[in-house]
């Protein structure tokens, strides 16, 4: 089919291979950027390719940066450099500053560990957290990782690592989300939250 | 909150101006693109830099071509160019090619008219279509302009414009989708299908 210019081929096919974005989707997508006959495709050109340029990873936390520079808020003097929240990347740093109570600063792995798929401990990164921890100054390691069985290989890891190094190690909190019904949570939420019932003080 | 960096967040603001991202989706896609610290940024720049230069519209008959040229269809030799099948946009070329029955050519308007919106006929690439009939070649005109009050009002304006060309003008029939129980179908459809009720040959 010569329906379609082949360069409008070639960006549809290029929305396709992001993540939930289907041949139809790509093709609307590419029609609405073409609609306007402005310069709507040299405008999203041109931050990707800024991206592109600009964004490296931050030397101590190894979250996303600019120009080799620190991250925001390894950069923020306000930030609690003693404790350290670990997790798998970098969305995971926006989730835990949406809620706005952690007041820390992050590190992130790069990923989970996960032998099937070949990602081992030298994948993450691990050595620029232990640099940190021995700095001294760090009193506390929060390990974020996802509630799943790559997570938990992590967390054991990360936490018989730094066993040595007098740092306090703690997880999140694992259980029945909150306004999650019980009806709904899946049996292994249940027997955690069962086994890690928590005392009510009267 | 300064856990992006600018460049990063640049790039999600343009993504929530495209159709049906908001900005979780639009997070989803600009971490996916830098996940993989590879070059997809800067591909997905080069193939919208290349849409942005390369593509043009057909000077015959309004759909997406490249470099001035004529699109795939009207260049095609074999397209039959007595039939001209006119339509809103270019993606009801790729629906209706997509059919395979239709052997003719395209004539895209680029809307349709509609005057609350301020989208009047001279808005619409309407004096290409005169002209294409006057080169005394085209004997059929299929609008096949959306079944709504806006593709309505535009079927009658060019029924009438060019009433006198001795070229035969017809609409896409209208009913119940194939497949479409009664049940779900709307009652102007209903209505609709009665009124164009077609009698069974025995």
């Amino acid at each position: 089919m010569n329906a379609l210019p082949e360069s409008v081929e070639a960006l549809i096919a290029e929305f396709t291979r992001l993540p939930g974005i289907g041949r139809k989707t790509a093709q609307r997508l590419a029609f609405h950027l073409l609609k306007s006959r402005g310069d709507a495709p040299r405008r999203l050109a041109g931050v990707l390719e800024r991206v592109a340029a600009d964004v490296t990873f931050c030397p101590r936390c190894n979250n996303l940066a600019e120009r080799g520079e620190l991250c925001g808020i390894c950069a923020d003097p306000r930030r609690d450099g003693s404790s350290i929240c670990v997790v798998e990347t970098p969305p995971d740093v926006l989730a835990i500053e949406r809620t706005g109570t952690f007041t820390g600063t992050y590190h992130v792995l790069g990923g989970a560990i996960n032998p099937l798929e070949g990602t081992g401990p030298e994948d993450l990164a691990l050595d620029s957290l232990l640099a940190r921890l021995q700095d001294g100054d760090v009193t506390e390691l929060i390990l974020a990782v996802a509630a799943t069985l790559d997570g938990d290989t992590t967390a054991l890891y990360i936490a018989r690592l730094v066993q040595s190094l007098g740092v306090r190690v703690s997880r999140l909190a694992r259980g029945i989300p909150m306004g999650g019904d019980l009806e709904y949570a899946d049996e292994h939420t249940i027997s955690r939250a069962i086994q890690a019932r928590v005392t009510l003080d009267d």
